[in-house]
Order: structure tokens, then sequence, then C-alpha cells
């Protein structure tokens, strides 16, 4: 199976890059190429200052050794060897009217002392933050995200969809991190779904990835918008700074593991406000979003 | 104990930002006073877009009640009332040349069910964080600290300056935040000293505060700057983001049990930058801190 992920996201990571910089008038994508000391590595893939992208990353990494002792605990195995690959995006656009955009999609698999495999999983997803919200914008977001689902489970969208608003959350504003989209983890080969069956899943979202996000960024990129926008734009980017930085697993555990920091931190906003209690004005846009992160709705009914 | 420690932040506070105050042109600390649902509040006291002062607090809470659960581990005790009140504050100057500052003064008390004491102790400490390193101002922030120490105790600073190096340090990025200061915790009374002697260092070093950093930002506070010196301090604004999200326990310690987020959070700079891998020029003043960051020095001999 990794043998048929890993050139999925390779090529994945090709016509992302592509599609983004086919926006771009200036900024291009510039690559790092990096080693992990204990096996592995991956290929970063950084695009910064653009006319229409702030800041944004599509890495993908494949590494593989002993399973770090800070994650046996996590997958209940001791001395156990792992594989483990995926595609990492993260996209903030210039204009506060574009919405940022995040996906993950990931392949794991664990060994035993033989060298065989004892346990195999996907997992990932897509989410939407916006910094104005436009009804429709985040309606078509969802409606990608439900056909793709509903293509493989009549209950996916549903369960994906409630995951993300429960994983994408910042417990200690009681807040959304944004308007959500999908998440899932441990898609495993059971009674019901083969390993391909999860793969084709897994693909299937990532390949609607550009469908549900390019027209969103196409109608936004060029707005007119105001300083005083702009501003809320790097006040919430303090938000995703938070999210990411206190609760993001995959960041924490990047970050406390050693793995490649820059690769980790590139999902960092590019220009971030913090003021003291900001309130946006009552019955404003700003206060509009706020209303709706503290309430995740249903955005398909 | 805490009759006598809680006037004196009280104190301390009208002093810090009376002192302040002094420097800005236009800006005035506002006051926030909350309530903690579960016993005691504190007085919030923030200045923000100030000619000297781009973003500040000086903050005092006296809390009281059932000690949290997530600190029952720490503190090795069960069902314990507690009583806890200190003095917090943050500097963070507009111009790149001055320093950040960060300081810190508490008293914590732990009951039995009698209501007796049956634990007790000091804390706290002041730290430096420049984006522009100035030799003779950082000699003058740790001579400051010597002095004080050494009135009280001939290893205080040596053992005090090295807990606030090892404290104060980005394990991810493997440099310090700043150029440290003190840093001490859990000063009890003992068989060499009795609580009244804990009490008498932990307010001289918060009464030597002024004298260790007024000097600096009096010196800084107007020198000319480029806007490639504004956006390093930016960035490293960055750094400090990631200390206070990732590492500081007072941080997450707050975030984590329903602490006054927007007092807690008052500690975050104002306008923050991260850069993909950014890298100062060989050999520049910005390569310079780097390699001091990296290298905690010895300041006084």
């Amino acid at each position: 199976m990794k043998n048929q992920f890993y050139p999925f996201i390779q090529q994945l990571q090709n016509t992302l890059t592509a599609a983004f910089e086919a926006f771009e008038g200036k900024a291009r994508f510039e690559e790092d190429v990096w080693q992990r000391p204990e096996g592995g590595g991956g290929h970063t893939r950084v695009i910064e200052q653009g006319d229409v992208i702030e800041k944004g990353g599509v890495n993908i990494s494949a590494v593989h050794g002993t399973l770090p002792e800070s994650m046996q605990a996590q997958f209940k195995v001791t001395d156990a060897d792992f594989y483990a690959c995926g595609l990492s995006l993260v996209i903030h656009p210039k204009n506060p009217m574009a919405p940022t955009v995040h996906a993950n999609w990931r392949y794991f698999e664990l060994y035993n002392a033989e060298g065989e495999i004892v346990d195999q999983w996907f997992g990932g997803g897509l989410d939407l933050t916006p910094y104005y919200l436009n009804d429709k914008d985040v309606r078509h977001f969802h409606q990608v995200c439900k056909k793709v689902c509903d293509e493989h489970h009549p209950e996916y969208y549903t369960h994906f969809k409630k995951q993300c608003d429960t994983y994408f959350y910042n417990i200690h504003r009681k807040e959304a991190r944004g308007v959500g989209g999908l998440f899932f983890d441990y898609l495993r080969q059971d009674k019901v779904f083969t390993l391909q069956n999860r793969y084709d899943f897994v693909t299937d979202v990532a390949n609607s990835f550009l469908t549900a996000y390019l027209p969103l960024l196409l109608r936004t990129k060029d707005l007119p918008y105001t300083p005083h926008q702009r501003e809320w734009q790097e006040i919430r980017r303090g938000r995703y700074v938070e999210f990411n930085l206190v609760h993001d697993k995959g960041t924490l555990f990047g970050l406390k593991t050693n793995g490649r920091i820059e690769s980790i931190l590139m999902s960092l906003p590019p220009q971030v406000q913090w003021r003291y209690d900001h309130q946006p004005e009552e019955n404003s846009d700003e206060a509009r979003l706020l209303t709706v992160l503290k309430n995740p709705k249903d955005w398909i009914h």
C-alpha cells in the first residue's frame, strides 16, 4: 500500500503546486529536500510574499524507523517499527476576503519484530478558515466534501464533518478555528472496508481538494479591502497560531520529537497581531463570523 | 504573609504603571477588574499602541479555592484548598533596539481540611529579550540582578541565573528566548531562611526591576531604526509567541484550567511575523544575537 500511496502524494504535490502557481504573478514555490537522521525525509515546498498567496506550503514526507517513545503509548505498542507518509498543505492568502485552507492526507504502517505489518491506517481531511464569511463559498466547500463522502458511505460526511468541528476547536477561546470540512483518522481495513476501499476514499477526497477551494480563491483574491479588514485578518490569524501551537497534535508531536521545525511551522501565518481583549462591533461582519465559530453550523441542509 | 505580600504587589503595580506611563506621550494603562467564579480575581492593566510601548501589561491577581485537579499532581496533594497571588508584567517596546522585558513575583499557600497552612512559598523572577544586543545594557541588567541576589545569599545569582536560562528555552529551536535574568520557585522557609527572609528577597528583587530595565528603555526608545530591523523584531517576536504557547507552564496552565484568557495572553506581542526558514546574514547583528541565544553567556565575569 505504501508503494501505491506515496507515488500518489508525490504526483498530488506537483498538481497542487502547479495549480496555486497558476494564480500567482510573481511568487513561485521553492523546494527544500530534507533527510530525517533516523530514517526517511521530505520535500517541503513553500511560497511566500505572492500577490495572491502571502504564505503557503505543500509538503510531502515519508519517514520510518523505530516508533518514537512518545507515540508508543498512543498506539499501545512497545518497540515497534513504523512507516508514515503524507501530504500537508496550508495556504494563507493575502486578501482578507480569501479564506485560509489546510489539508492533510496520510498513511501509517506498524511492524512487528519480524517486519510484518501488524497495523495500518489512513487519516487526514481538509478544512477552511475564513476571515469574512460568504455563506455560498462555505456551502460550496462543504458540498464538495459531502459529494465525495457520499460516494463512499452515506454517513461519512456527517461523521467526518463533526469530527472536524470537534478537532479544530480552540477550547480556551470556546470557538472553532474555522468553518470546518472533513477530519478522519485510523481508517483501517475492517469487515466492511478493504484497505483499498480506504485508499480510494482518501485519494478521492484529496483529488477533490482543488474543486472545493480554488473557486473560493478565484472569487476573492482581487476583491477590494480596507486596512480595518486586513487588521481583522491578522488578529484572526493569531487564533490560528494559538490552535496550532497549543492544541494541534501533529504540531506538538513534531516540536517535541525533533521533527523538522521549519516544515512543521510552515503552517504559521506570515503576519499576525494580538490585541488585548479585541471585540468586533455589534452586528458587524466580524461579529457574525464569531457567532458562527462559536456554534458550528450545518452548511448543507 | 498573604496580608503582607498582596498589599506589596498592589503598591508595586501602581509604581510600575506610573513609571512606564512617564515614558509615554499618548498611551495610558487601562484597567480591567475581573472576578474568578471559583474565588478571587484580578486587576489587569494594559497599555497599547504607545509611542514607546507598543503593548504591555502589568497585572495583579489573588485567587483562592479548591486546588484545580491539574495542579494536584504537581503539588502531590489531593483535595486541598489554595491561595495564590502575584504580579506579572510584560513590556513590548515599539523600537526594535529596545528589549522586551518580562517579570513575575508570586506567593502560594496550601491548606489542609482544617484550613491550616500546610505549605507556602514564593516564586518569580525577571528576564530580558533583546532583538539587537547591546552588551553594556545586558550587563547592566544582570549586574542589578546580581547585586540584589548577593545581598541575600552568595550563590543566589549563579543559581537563579542558570535556572532562568534553563526555563526560558525554546527547545524546539535549540535557543534561549532571551538573555535571561533570574528565575526561582518554591522558595520555602527552611533551616536557613525564614518565610520573612524569602519575602525580603522576592520584594527586593521586585523593587530592583525598574533599576534593571528603565535605563535600557531610556537609551533605546528613540534610536533610529530601519524597516529591516523592525522586520527582525517581528520575526523574533514569533519565537516569543512559540515559547509562551508551547512551553510556558503558566500560560498552558491558565489556558487549560479556564483562566482569564485575555489576562494570560496579554503577554503575546502586538505584531508578529513568521517566515519560512529565516536565516540572518552571516556576521550581521542579527546573527550575533542568535549565537548568544544558542550559548547563554556569563554577563558578569
